[in-house]
């Protein structure tokens, strides 16, 4: 399915732009003004002339241009007519903000809305959606105002989101940390867009690295599993399904209308796709973070390199736990390491202890770069101790730039770590905060690269 | 044993205090002329005159003084000898920063250093350890300096961590989350205070509301499980244990030098001693969040109140997974609540949607706590919608100040959302990024509670 003109329409019309500032149609338009996007965005509203200094229409009828792409935010029962109308100006491509269909219970309007779409061969996002962002064309249907959701700078990861809560909240956090998008989608009711076509449009986009999706139900089970199956072969695909218990699919019912199903077939169909299962927005995100900036791990030997011995210790735990593997370093690696500095314990973990500096990290990196029995690295970097030079930052990353394999971070901290790890992340080297988030990150980029014929 | 000089004694000597901005003796001294502390502070170093224009001793011997706590941060060949001085000296609490002994297989050193605190009766904590700080006192000995490590304010938390980095790191990630500890002591090669003795102190500590605790080895199992249990009773106890594998154990060796023992039997003396296992740093720092706000839940029963769906959804299948159970809202509350707000989706999850004001939150959770089917309540504020106004933050904070149930957020986002979730942790709710977070932290506390007779 084309989905180019979600993404990129040339003109745009917003139906529904209300005077009132709290609105949704409002806050869509100046989201559009604000953003300079580089369209023509026109506001329809039949009560007003002016809006933000622009002509209003009374409907899309009344533009004179051809239009792309319809917003539409008006009230439920008035959107019928809308989408009417836009059927009629010849628009293909219409995102139905308005909620108060299958969700509620109204079957009746929800049917009447299908017959309209399929009569003006129209394909919709939604209803009950956030709708569309796009970091790199500035398209943004969101209804959340900019001053209280940041939007994302241009990036690598996409979202796919039946909830327009969880995508758009985990996209403002992420935006905070530094992390770029390319594209979003919250999708709602799935009308006659649903998560696979979204799926199969991010999977052709040159610009999306890795797509994340948050799934409540699904319609065509087997449509998913032939197009996942496909896309996960070139880039990653992580989801996390919503409604996993009894309880949380009985209230699936009342926010999206789906059908929950049962976990166990969507976990299956995961597995058989290639799909990296996310049971937390937080390992969501994690992940994400690994795929969007790290090269692929050619097997599971990870070294763990390290400042503190309590972190080395518990990041060991985890990547026995997880299933990964502690790597074995070579003599040669460990002797060079001694020779050059005595006091370092050198074994798997490398401890460079509370006095480390910038030239034993470089060393010691370095050294298992070059190692053939290690297949990608953790590193421990601990910024409050005196001794560390925050150059060990830059070092890490451009040893990280000739890398043939993954570095990941952990450092754990308040306001002067954090600006170090940012520092980190905007170079391309995720900077976890706890051991065991990295260590499962790296879990799952070990997984997925497994087979991919992409080592030697 | 009584610790308190190592929490607030009147004159102190700090024994190496080098000249040199970035050695150890110097930060410690200089954090304590930072933090303008209230008693006598001693720097001892025979090579020099005056430090930072205060009048250097050559040794602890010259002090005019009596002395209750040394501080000792020479290196390992000479420490033995500044112990014998500070024996004779009278001292009877040293703090033993310096590190070589059984962590890197010095097994005399270690034993001479034995034989020396017994003959002089003198408590140490240490050696190879970072030694003590206290938030209400101002006593540091922590060598991390303070513009890379941030000490936390007043408050309630205590940590007791043999290792050195894990203890500060992730005291510095909780002053910057706004959170206050109490006391926080690592204690390294535990040569004669342990963590028993130090956990003992502060289950008497009136200032300490929560103890969290990291532990590689432990000498004597039973002294801990007796103490543990009497404390736990009175306050929680939180324990994350390293080298739960093989793998681990062994590099717990030469950090500090504990044999790390079975996990299953250091699990099930928490079990019995009645301490809330935290198998992650993240999940410790979590359940001490909650620990340190919340009163008692006097029963599993949660309702979720949420203005995102599938933050709803999400919030449930972690309910259900961690054991938990949903309430199930009498039919009155969920009448009343419909009357006032027609729209909202009145079960559990209570759904306020998109557009939820600060008026419908109050009604919500005002009807949930007037509710004798929930024992506690999840709130799940979006900040980002345009109709939820910031005043809700205040809202439930005065809301959850007459609670007799606890109240627990959940928010994820941006900057917006940051300043919003701080202002609710200074006013006593935890703010959790994530529904399972929150969740699992909500498990803890009712685990916690339970039995311990507290609810009617």
């Amino acid at each position: 399915m084309n989905l180019d003109k979600f993404f990129s329409a040339k003109s745009i019309a917003i139906v529904g732009v209300s005077p009132e500032p709290a609105k949704v149609g409002h806050i869509i338009f100046s989201n559009f003004i604000d953003a300079k996007y580089g369209g023509s965005v026109y506001p329809v509203n039949p009560h007003i002339d002016k809006i933000l200094g622009r002509k209003s229409y009374p409907s899309v009828l009344d533009i004179p241009e051809k239009v792309e792409l319809a917003i539409i935010a008006v009230p439920a029962e008035a959107s019928l007519k809308v989408v009417e109308q836009c059927g009629k100006k010849g628009i293909k491509d219409i995102v139905m903000v308005t909620a108060g269909f299958r969700e509620v219970g109204n079957y009746e309007l929800d049917r009447k809305l299908e017959k309209l779409l399929k009569k003006y061969r129209i394909r919709c996002v939604g209803p009950n959606c956030l709708g569309c962002f796009d970091a790199h064309t500035g398209l943004d249907t969101l209804f959340l105002p900019r001053s209280r959701l940041q939007r994302p700078g241009k990036g690598g990861i996409a979202f796919i989101c039946q909830s327009g809560a969880v995508g758009s909240a985990t996209m403002d956090l992420a935006a905070k940390e530094g992390y770029g998008f390319s594209k979003f989608v919250s999708y709602g009711n799935a009308m006659n867009v649903d998560e696979t076509d979204i799926l199969e449009y991010f999977g052709k986009d040159p610009q999306t690295r890795v797509i994340c999706m948050y799934i409540e139900g699904m319609r065509d089970g087997k449509k998913f599993l032939r197009t996942a199956s496909k896309i996960s072969e070139k880039k990653p695909v992580i989801a996390i399904k919503g409604g996993v218990t009894s309880e949380g699919g009985r209230a699936i019912l009342s926010h999206t209308g789906s059908l929950a199903g049962s976990a166990e077939v969507y976990f299956g169909a995961f597995r058989q796709a290639g799909v990296t299962k996310a049971d937390t927005l937080q390992e969501l995100f994690n992940y994400a973070r690994i795929f969007d900036k790290s090269i692929c791990a050619c097997g599971p030997r990870i070294q763990v390199i390290t400042n503190g011995g309590g972190y080395g210790i518990l990041s060991t735990d985890s990547i026995i736990k997880s299933g990964l593997v502690m790597a074995k370093p070579s003599a040669m690696t460990l002797k060079e390491l001694r020779r050059r500095h005595p006091k370092v314990v050198t074994s798997n973990p490398i401890d460079l202890l509370g006095d480390a500096s910038t030239q034993m990290y470089r060393d010691a990196i370095e050294l298992c770069l070059n190692d053939r029995n290690i297949d990608a690295i953790i590193v421990i970097t601990l910024y409050q101790t005196p001794r560390l030079g925050t150059d060990v930052v830059g070092s890490i990353i451009e040893l990280n730039k000739l890398s043939k394999k993954p570095i990941i971070t952990v450092s754990t901290g308040g306001e002067f770590t954090r600006i170090l790890k940012m520092e980190m992340e905007k170079n391309g080297i995720p900077s976890y905060d706890y051991p065991d988030e990295a260590v499962n990150s790296m879990k799952q980029l070990v997984e997925y690269c497994r087979g991919k014929g992409i080592c030697k």
